[in-house]
């Protein structure tokens, strides 16, 4: 690893991770799958297998270590192995976790997350994020009796088959109602509600464009209040999956942040620090269709998920919550882009300042990001070349200082073509 | 609580139970939702939420005491709270769970499962038993082109929209493929193979059929066979879904009791003894579209359940497998059903013996099983009224002798009508 500074990058050795991944291929389709894949990163340059992790530092399979701007894809908001949050998770381990019944935490999970979400009057918890936007899309569908669903082109709602990329021949049932419309693009999101009148079930917005492989793209002024009048006048419903931005953006749900006024809530990852939680949200008027629906999974009600929330929702509070994320945010945009601007590169960084995505002005295709993150890697900095990055209330100034001068010492060897 | 020995019911005082519910019922819709909702069980004679659990035993909210017959419906299979399996888990949990990329114990558990499991050659790990289910359903799709799933009728696949009971106006879309027929009816079943020739992605099948609110039933010697002709006939994939049965029928997979050559395998549960994971794991044929198939979620791989799963593996066979759990088992069938007989109750105990199901051959209706149930609830023994219970490793000769002496006295009590 590179010194503390941002010294000259020296080898970084990933045997271990090597060895683990030709054992992996065997036995695992790929090796690693998913977004984990090592073809989603820079194959060769990042770890692939992480053994530990601290705060904002995680060391991977051969030792190397790393400060962390992926923050396990949004879930640690407050750090890896924070104590105020796993000691009482701990403490609900000993006693039991998944249970024939619901531990008591689960009530009191819910009356704080409905008292916290301005507009939701109920919650139900599930376990991958997925649940609960696959739950949203069916409630609405069960509600109206209609089947559409309207998304934004390359808004990432999950990986069940409505919403992922898994468009295989074979699959088209549950894809056949999903259409899409451009990001902010009000007309389009217009006629696509003409077009399907009568048929629309809901229109699911993250609370900002986030897609992969691309900047990130805040909503326009108008958005909501086009969105809500479109499916007020088709008597659809607004989804908010709130699932990766939640709790980076406001204390209270990312839309009070633009002043929308969803009917649904999907949230999860920060909810509970990374512990597996997820949860839908909704207001008042759907508590029946709710409640009419059979909502189930062995280790939805687990506890000591619920326990890590409660106590992920204190200690975000207490480190600070969305201003000091936006007062480490701040830093990193500063300083990445200044970094970039003084070897000649025109680095960018979108997105909410908690939830910083580094593209290059003069490379849409992502070849600049890919080396600068390969780079960062080297220098013991994980950057995700194609997914936004995420700052926690783990990341400090000297974090920050230490990032930001590898930043300038990779672009610098950027520039003269050394890496 | 009941004395130990089965002494006279005493009343059981479940008013925490009540409170919390009715705080639930203003923030979650029914309160408490999906297979743990109370009507599910009898609403007033069982507890709604659980504090604590050990070995077999746990204790409401309230603090009553009950040996535990639904084990996390069928999850713990060494017993909550089990030394061998949390101690590595926390450990494992004190250096980050949930991780950028995974850690190396995920190469360990799929290296162990398809050497364990035998037929399949690959592992995918996820968190729900619905998403291994989910996944090999969109598995077998892709990889014949073709839509329809058969399933038989009553079988519980998860609470996915394409296999659930939620079939409601506006829920079409993923329904319209799905066909069933009634179980060991190998006559429909080939007249369904038959009606949807060329369309048929898959056959779902759980190794014996254990629906609810009914008599679990074995299969009928001739239904693996003719079931692994009918998919290669029509090239299409045979799904063993042994998510609730795994580990208590035969350690290396419960097809191997039956002699099935399934191409999937869905477990879970036991699998890990409640901590989150699931699993699919496939042939060999099957591992190019498993790779082409994008596979993800946020806690898919997250470490501790993974370490929780090797060592819940090994406590298996420490504590005696799957001879030991029939060893009680059969004491729990003999024992209840002769307990009934002395009291006149037609009790019969169906399926395997670690996964009892209590019914009445006097009525179909389960009024009986209701009854029995509380009596049994009363007594401090949780028998779950609908759904088929699980025997554990936890249990032990003392457990049982109680729990059989408590029926005894419920029976009694039922046979003048006190109950």
């Amino acid at each position: 690893m590179s010194g503390e500074g941002g010294g000259p990058a020296r080898g970084m050795n990933f045997e271990r991770s090597r060895e683990l991944f030709e054992r992996a291929a065997k036995v695992i389709p790929g090796g690693i799958y998913g977004s984990k894949a090592p073809g989603f990163l820079v194959p060769g340059a990042y770890p692939y297998y992480i053994e530990r992790a601290k705060g904002c530092r995680m060391w991977d399979a051969d030792g190397n270590e790393f400060i962390d701007f992926l923050c396990g894809y949004g879930s640690q908001i407050v750090g890896y192995g924070n104590e105020a949050v796993d000691r009482p998770a701990l403490e609900r381990a000993g006693r039991g976790d998944l249970l024939d019944q619901p531990a008591p935490v689960m009530v009191e999970l819910a009356e704080r997350l409905t008292a916290l979400v301005e507009g939701a009057a109920w919650a139900v918890f599930v376990k991958n994020g997925t649940d609960a936007t696959t739950l949203a899309y069916s409630l609405a569908r069960v509600r109206t009796e209609k089947p559409v669903a309207i998304l934004a082109e390359g808004a990432y709602h999950g990986a069940a088959n409505w919403c992922s990329s898994n468009a295989f021949p074979g699959l088209e049932d549950e894809r056949r109602n999903v259409f899409s419309f451009p990001y902010n693009d009000l007309p389009a999101l217009e006629r696509l509600f003409e077009r399907e009148r009568g048929r629309i079930a809901c229109l699911f917005l993250t609370p900002y464009h986030h897609p992969t492989f691309a900047p990130q793209v805040m909503p326009d002024p108008a958005l909501y209040d086009t969105a809500r009048r479109l499916c007020d006048e088709e008597g659809a419903l607004l989804v908010m999956d709130d699932i990766r931005a939640n709790f980076r953006l406001h204390p209270r749900g990312s839309h009070l942040r633009f002043g929308a006024r969803p009917d649904l809530w999907c949230m999860g990852k920060a909810l509970a620090n990374g512990y597996p939680i997820s949860a839908l949200l909704g207001a008042e008027s759907l508590r029946a269709t709710a409640n009419s629906f059979f909502i189930t999974g062995t280790y939805w009600m687990s506890a000591v998920p619920m326990v890590a929330s409660m106590a992920c929702l204190d200690e975000m509070d207490r480190l600070g919550g969305v201003p000091r994320l936006e007062e480490m945010g701040a830093l990193f945009k500063e300083g990445i882009e200044s970094a970039g601007r003084a070897s000649g590169f025109g680095a960018r960084v979108t997105g909410p300042a908690a939830i910083p995505f580094i593209t290059f002005d003069e490379d849409p295709d992502l070849y600049l990001n890919q080396r600068f993150g390969a780079a960062m890697a080297r220098r013991g900095v994980f950057i995700h070349p194609h997914h936004n990055g995420f700052i926690s209330l783990a990341h400090s100034e000297d974090d920050m200082g230490i990032t930001i001068e590898r930043a300038r010492r990779a672009f610098e060897a950027m520039a003269v073509g050394r890496e």
